[in-house]
This record gives structure tokens, sequence and C-alpha cells, in this order.
């Protein structure tokens, strides 16, 4: 069973401590370096973007998971992404990770490094330096909610949870989260950082077999605008601080539950970066069955995600069943056009391929909310998927068209 | 030699007429019909939409082109797209054709037809016989512009030019062309209707082959918004009436002079497509050189061209490397971040992966302009590739949150 905590986050699962700084990297007068800590050493799994550029932190990250050992923290920063940095940003990454191996005593190779915000710019790593030692010097279980503030960009909410998972033996572990995210959102890690800790002890294989299942569902299955960026992580830890069994099989009925829990939390977090978009005024969930199989499905509802013409209909509130149609017909989906079930809020707007009529008063008043479904049904087989997205508005123009990534 | 004609327009080559009538099928007080004609059966091959959804006169078109018989006219109607319209629009279609051939005593299967405007609305199809009789009772040659304004729906402003082709032995051919289209414009014939016309003799299989090489670097070398359509179609007619001789080689002094002839009036109707895409305010000239090979310089070019991050930021005016340098870091393409280099309107900004030093209100000021480019050296190989796309803009939420295709 899978329990949302009231104000739960990321350090609500025993064994985990976070502490903040005001670095002073490229924001004034708020924090922006989060550094959380495991009280023992945790198994990791990652993921991260699939983008040719890539920013030195991911390249420190995915040399140190290579190596298999297990982490004891990771530290976060906002304002400058060390990327596009060159050999100096591989050294400001490699010395954010000493600095907290030093300032907490811990092993080499244990410290997992995240940067988040500019592009181009040389770190400050004196400045960086600094805030790890403020960060350390005050960690608390308490202070979930402040790391997720920390590493906010564009957000203009922080975006944290945590889950209870009974396992069938009647043990709770627990599983928080945060993460950060506005614009350049999109599946295959686009630009979002997201961390998820447990208590439960689960072996690093089948930590990232779960991960790797999880993201599909959750942050994988998120459009905002289609690009994708060079900093994306997804960083899951277990440090075995709950006294429950180990997790040794993910389709045991304890690995089950665990899987649940962990999927709630990083579709908790995807969602709360969706709501978050750039300008986004409405929440819009996009489910098409009837697919051949789900992999098509999920094609195309990813693309009817995608549409900036889909996107911008949303914004007005109009049941455009037409572009959603057409963006189905280019998806690549096995479609027959005579097949297809639209429904806009439930509102059923095409038939067989053939638009029904309906008030158009009416459907603009019923999609005019925060909160709008989309489902198609291509009427061809069992395939099924569901993608979240939101609209396109004068906002995100505007947000994009000034702000400097 | 290739040279533009003032005015030339649709019906500038020798033996092509138009007729445009006012059906009322969406609009009022306006043509939105147009009959183009041959004095002599003329050879065609034509390109239509990728998209799984084609509307009923892509269909029609489609089983006509499969015949080869030669073409005699090309009916086009705006309002109404004749699309997601059933079995009915199937004969909605064929009964334009018919009329047609009726009114100006054609041969069965020498009509062409295409549809462009709202989609999923039953085809007003006495109002389009009755326009069509209008249109065939007074073609004429100078009636080209006409036409072009006729098939227009979202476009602010005709599409149309001619050039005279001047062939090794000093003969001369003309070519012209109509395009229309706004929203929805992206490669892979996206919703848009092009018409091009000549007086040279072409035999099909060559004039085919011409099409197609000539598609890929006009309107298959476009992006507006990414979105693909139910009726975009190119067609092109050859219909002999000059008295060169034929084109039976595109590789021979006079098919190299033919092909060069095409590509520029199809160039010149895909940047016309560009320029009035909606919303638009900057037309943007992308360039990817050093790829591996030449579709790869594509893929990463198109894929900066289709990026809302990239295009938010040219409105903008802004000198956003760093999101040009993910849209190629994403595209699929190879490339190795520490050789690429980035200019923006010709100030470089990024070498060798690494931002250069520039003072941001001079590129402000060079970017806030109407005429971008945008200039990316992989320092890979020999493949190269331009496309073209514009700026999103509010305008561009705008039109598309009221307009309902």
């Amino acid at each position: 069973m899978v329990t949302f905590l009231a104000d739960g986050h990321v350090t609500s699962p025993r064994g985990w401590r976070a502490g903040v700084a005001a670095c002073g990297i490229k924001y004034a007068n708020r924090d922006d370096l989060a550094l959380l800590v495991s009280d023992y050493p945790a198994t990791a799994a990652a993921v991260f973007t699939t983008n040719a550029v890539k920013a030195a932190p991911v390249r420190y990250d995915m040399a140190l998971m290579a190596q298999g050992h297990d982490l004891r923290a990771v530290v976060i920063n906002a304002g400058n992404a060390n990327a596009c940095t060159g050999s100096d940003g591989d050294a400001a990454a490699a010395a954010m990770a000493q600095a907290v191996e030093q300032a907490l005593d811990l092993p080499p190779q244990s410290v997992f490094v995240m940067s988040t915000g500019t592009i181009g710019v040389p770190m400050p790593v004196e400045k960086i330096v600094r805030g790890i030692a403020v960060a350390a010097s005050h960690l608390s279980q308490d202070h979930g909610p402040a790391a997720a503030r920390a590493i906010m960009t564009t957000d203009t909410r922080p975006k944290y949870c945590a889950v209870a998972v009974t396992l069938p033996d009647g043990q709770v572990i627990t599983i928080g989260g945060m993460a950060k995210g506005a614009g350049m959102i999109h599946p295959n890690m686009a630009t979002m950082l997201a961390v998820v800790t447990t208590d439960a002890t689960v072996p690093r294989a089948v930590l990232d077999q779960a991960l790797r299942r999880a993201l599909e569902v959750s942050f994988n299955s998120i459009s905002i605008d289609g690009d994708t960026s060079t900093n994306d992580t997804l960083l899951v830890m277990a440090n075995g601080a709950s006294p429950a069994p180990p997790i040794t099989d993910l389709d045991s009925p304890a690995g089950s539950a665990f899987y649940a829990g962990l999927v709630a939390v990083c579709q908790h977090l995807a969602h709360a970066i969706v709501r978050d978009g750039e300008g986004a005024t409405r929440f819009v969930t996009i489910t098409v069955r009837g697919a051949v199989n789900d992999a098509e499905a999920k094609v195309a509802a990813m693309t009817i995600a995608r549409s900036p013409l889909v996107k911008t209909a949303l914004f007005g509130a109009d049941p455009n069943w037409g572009r959603v149609l057409c963006a189905i017909g280019y998806s690549g989906a096995t479609v027959d056009p005579d097949r297809v079930v639209l429904s806009f809020g439930g509102m059923r707007v095409l038939e067989n391929g053939l638009p029904l009529p309906f008030d158009e008063k009416a459907a603009h008043q019923l999609l005019d909310v925060p909160e709008i479904t989309i489902d198609a049904d291509l009427g061809l087989g069992d395939g099924q998927a569901t993608v979240w997205t939101c609209d396109f508005s004068y906002d995100y123009v505007r947000i994009n068209a000034e702000y400097r990534t």
C-alpha cells in the first residue's frame, strides 16, 4: 500500500539529511546550493540526458556510476549548469565532490554532483566550495523542502513529496524525492534534475531496473516543449536505514510494493514539473488506447503532447480534434483514420474518423479549466499509454524570449 | 540562366490560363476557388502529405496519378479541406473533378483536385460546382495572381512567382508557381498546397525525378511549427507549349538549367510560406556545415528549426547559442561538442564548444531584424544543409489559440 505523506520530502526516509546555502552563484538573497547526505552508504542508480552535449557534472557522474560504488551524498547547485565550460568545468565538478568529501569526511567517489542554470559561464568554484561548508554544517532531516527550493531555476514552486510503502510483511519503507525543471522538458531526460531517496534496502541491480521502469511511465511520459538538455539527471539512492528485508526481486510482492511507491514519487514529481511548465495554464492528460501495442500508443500520445498546434488550441480551450487527429496521423503509429475515436474532457468529438456535432460554447466552457483530458482510441489493438503535457501560452513565449539559458 | 520575371505567376508559362470564383464556402466577399487550365495535355508529377490521415482530394489525386494520364486542369478551393468527411468527401472530390471536365469538355481523369481550410465539415458541393462554372467562363493568362489569392486561408499574402530559364541552345522556357500555407508547415509535405507550371516539354519520369529532388531543398527544408497535415500537395505540370526540345535527362546541360529553374520557383514559394508563417516576425536561415554527411546536416538543421526554445529566443533577438547547441545535441546527428562553431547573424558566439565573449546589447541589435542567419559548423566532415524557419511570437499563440482548423 502506497500512502503520500503530508509534507513528505526528500529527507523523509530514515537516514537522510539535507543542508542548503546561499552561494551567490547567480541569484541574490536565496539559497542556491543543496547538499543531501545519507548516514549510511546507499546503493544508487541514475539515468542521464541523451543529449550529445553533456554538462561536466553529467560526465563526472557517468564515470562515477560506472565504478559502482555506494554513494553518501549529492551536491546540487542552481544558477550555473556547468555546461559548455570545457576542462575547467570538469575540474569544477570534481572540486564540488571533493569539497563535500572533505567537509563530511566521506570516502572518495561517494559524492554525486548536479548543476542547473545558465550554460557557458565559468563556475564560481570558490563560492560553491564555501557554500558546501555552510550546508555541511547544518544538515538536518527537516531541510528537505529547503533543498527543493535551493535547486529551483525558472521553477515557480519547489517540487517534492514522499510516500510510505507498507510491505506485505507489515513493515514500512519510505521513498522521498525532489525535482526541478520548467522549460526544456521532454522525455529522454530533458532539463530536469530529480533525486529520489529511500530507506529501503535495494541491491544496485534491482534499483537500476526499478528506476528504468519507473522512468518510462513518469519523467519519460511528459513533454513541455520537446527540447532536451545538457544536464538532465535522475538519481535514486537506497540507504537501507529501514529494518525491512532487502528488495531482491521487483516482481515479488515486496518488490511490487516498492516499485509502486517509486512510480508514485516519480509520477508526482513529473506531474509537478508539467504543472510548473513555463507559462503553463492547463495540465493535460493524454491517453491513447487501442493502438497496435503500448510503444505505438506512447509514440502517438507523445506526438499529440508535443504538437504546438494542439498546445495552443488547449490554451484557447478549443476542442480541436483536427489537430489531434493530424498529430496521430504523422506520429508514425499505425492508424486507420476511419476507426479513431476522440474525446476532450470526456466529451466525444470524433467517432470512426468523423466529427460529431457539439455545442461549441459548452465545449469551450468544459475545457476552460486547469486540468484537461484528451482520450484517443485507435480501435486497432490493446496498446495503451498515458502522457502529460501543458498548453502553450503567451507567457511561454514571453518567458523564453526573455530568459537566457 | 534563371531570371525571375517581374510579376511572374502561375500562368506566366505559355499555354496556361486561370479563372477564379467566389463560392461562399466559408469566406464572404472573396474568391475561394481557383481553376488552372492548360491548353495542352501536360505531364504531371505530385507529392502528397505523409500524414496517415489523408483528405479526400489527396486520396482522389493519388489514385489519379497512379494511372499516369496527362492532366489538363487543377481545381482548388479554400475554406474547406474536405478532410475527415468520409465517403461523402470522396464523392465531393470526384464531383469537383467531373464538374471541371464537363465545363471545359476535358477527357476523364484529366483534372487534379485540391482543397484547403477547415476539416471535418461537409463540402458544399453545389456551391463549388456553380463556382467552377463561373471560373471556367473567364479563363485568362492574366489571372495567375487572382488564383494565388483565391487559395489563401490564414495566409496574409498571396504567394506566386515565375522564372525564365534560358537553355544552352538559347531557347527560353518559363516556370511559374503558386502556393498557400501558413500554419502547420513542416517537411514531408505539411499543410501546404503548391502548383508549379511550365511550358517546357518534360517526360513524366524526368518531371517526377526533378520534383523529388527540388522538394528536398525547398518545401522539405522549411519548418514553421513542425506539424504536418491532411491535405498537403505539391504538383508540377509541364505542357510542352514552348518550342524548346524535351528535357530528357536532368543531368544534361538543358536538364540542369530546367532543374535550376524549378528549384528557384520551389524555394521562392517555400520561403514565401515561411515569411508568412503564423505570427512570424523573423525569417531565419539555418545552415549546418561540417556534418558527417548531408543527411545528418539536414537533421541537425531541421532540429534547430523546430525547437520552440530556439524560436522564442529568436523572437527575443537573443543569440542563445546554448539552445542551438542543445538542439544539435539531441538531433541524432553525430556531434563532438568540442568542435562545434556557432554564429548568429555572422557573429561568432561559440568556438570549439566554448562560448566567446560578446556585447549582449550589440548582439541584440544585430538580431533584432527581419532576416537572421544561424550558422553551425560541426567540424567533422563535408555534410551541409540549409533550412529556413521563422520565430515563435505572441501572435503565433494568439492565432492558433483562436483559429479553428
